[in-house]
């Protein structure tokens, strides 16, 4: 899917609020942004063909062996290398989701099932897609439920979007408890580590055997220099990008409950930051088009994921003050 | 092919002067840079899914309608892209020449036939890739010769590779040309016309209709947003990106003759700024070494082009003074 995504912010002018994407918006990007205005000048050479150096450094970080880990143009390309690499396959999609996995698996020409619970898994499946914490509910599938499911399939290959692990207080499958795992490639969006989507960067973890295959599909040069400059300074200045998983979760639970509260709004469960919203009457389509043209708050309308309708919509919490201003906004368009 | 090209500085301490990509480093980027440092704050949206108003800011440059052109993350996308919608077609390639129409052909499983003049293109070509002016020759194919043959194989798609096309005084297939023919894709490299490869800017033209198809296998998000700002300022100012070419070119011709007369090194005839060498005596590998280790200069070993052997070394001619100093280096090595 090309158009239809969030953060569609380049169709408005004079958005104030972002609650469209799944970033987070709260870190403060300054230090970040002085240090690569003073290399710009990287780019007048080419970047590695693939960016060793960084996933030396990144597998460092994570306690991974090198060869245990490839950077990629944002996840999305991780997305499309695999599909591309297990082309023809049966894939099922864990429903509803990010749109993506079953746009890259088409492509490839993958056979495609949806599916709605673990449970429905079968050894026809060769791959499963699942995003977890998932996108757009912000469920975290249970640790143990998943890693007896992947156990249990030994021949289905897992590939777990973990694009939100930093912003769910649930037990998760880490990196490195992906990597001795021989069917499991899990993915991972710096973009939503460090609030970051316009640099395109995130990687994708597994056992070296299974990455090998995907490295193969890989182009030169796909991660461009500001992008690895970044990431370079990110990983060794992780104190700049703390969150309070705490707070944000309370808060979650909070903006949550006061939506429930306003009558017009179901809100799902969630373990992130991320809520899946639907109005009991009207369209999100229009709730969206009230919020960015009167007060320039951007909301994404979560009609076209798979198995929702025009009723759905979905935000990403933000700071109280934002999180306050948007409840207000929406109960002022359901009293209308 | 993922290592082994040019510009590989990543690899060297202390190189001054590179000649080893078929970059020309004589461009002032401060404006540009300041510019972009200024608006980092970008990076913290998602940039377009894909590029569309750039397309169309681009396409009105080049005299072209929007669905005349694609934004790509680098020619090298392009290119990927290209092979993957033509997947498992029978592939010609003019050869030598740039790797990755062979890497991409190879992943995207065509069949392969090396050729080494228009000569050889017969009817069983479902595609013909090369690239105009060639790399690592700098030779042009003749236009009246090149369109001739175009229209004679009107069931063969023509990619012509125009990455270097600002870096040649001889006439060549314009980009309007290209759109007016049925079967033509052109490639094109923004790296390469304002001299920033690190990035990852490129674009592909041709009929609305070819370009239908290559769009189809486009995954969203893979042009980041510095790239995008970078190529929305330099159309704006192309005053600061104008090359003198027949100085260029006069001093390839001065650079061409003294390297020839040095004894020891043969120059192939070239029509841009990129001249492929060849040593009469010893291995580009171990010039290359004895440059980058002595003096902070960096040329391309071209042992690796199909076709070539270890004796031949690639370089793209930069300021006199640059070039002077590598003419003298190169003759110290020959005299050792």
């Amino acid at each position: 899917m090309i158009n239809g995504h969030g953060d569609d912010i380049y169709r408005y002018k004079d958005i104030r609020i972002n609650f469209s994407s799944n970033v987070y918006n709260g870190f403060d990007h300054e230090d970040l942004f002085c240090h690569l205005a003073n290399q710009l000048d990287h780019v007048s050479n080419y970047p590695e063909p693939t960016p060793a150096q960084l996933e030396n450094n990144l597998a460092l970080f994570l306690g991974l062996q090198a060869d245990e880990l490839m950077v990629t143009n944002g996840a999305t390309e991780a997305i499309y290398l695999i599909a591309q690499t297990f082309r023809r396959k049966h894939s099922a999609v864990l429903m509803p989701t990010f749109s993506e996995y079953v746009d890259a698996c088409r492509l490839h020409e993958h056979q495609l099932t949806n599916i709605y619970q673990l449970e429905q898994i079968h050894v026809g499946f060769q791959i499963v897609w699942l995003c977890n914490p998932n996108n757009p509910t912000g469920a975290v599938t249970n640790k143990e439920t998943l890693v007896q499911c992947i156990c249990e399939h030994p021949n289905t290959l897992f590939v777990v979007d973990a694009s939100y692990a930093e912003y769910t207080d649930q037990p998760l499958i880490s990196s490195a408890e992906g990597c001795l795992m021989p069917n499991v490639l899990m993915l991972h969006s710096m973009t939503k580590d460090y609030g970051l989507p316009g640099l395109r960067l995130g990687y994708v973890t597994g056992s070296a055997s299974l990455l090998e295959d995907v490295r193969r599909q890989r182009m030169p040069w796909s991660v461009n220099q500001v992008a690895i400059d970044a990431a370079n300074y990110l990983l060794s200045h992780q104190d700049e990008y703390t969150i309070n998983l705490a707070e944000l979760m309370a808060e979650r639970e909070r903006v949550a409950q006061q939506l429930s509260q306003l009558g017009g709004v179901q809100v799902w469960p969630s373990d992130s930051h991320i809520l899946l919203c639907r109005l009991t009457i009207g369209k999100a389509s229009a709730l969206k088009d009230f919020l960015a043209q009167e007060y320039g708050i951007l909301i994404r309308d979560a009609s076209n994921f798979a198995g929702l309708d025009s009723s759905y919509f979905r935000i990403a919490v933000q700071t109280p003050a934002e999180n306050n201003e948007l409840i207000q906004r929406i109960a002022e368009w359901i009293a209308q």
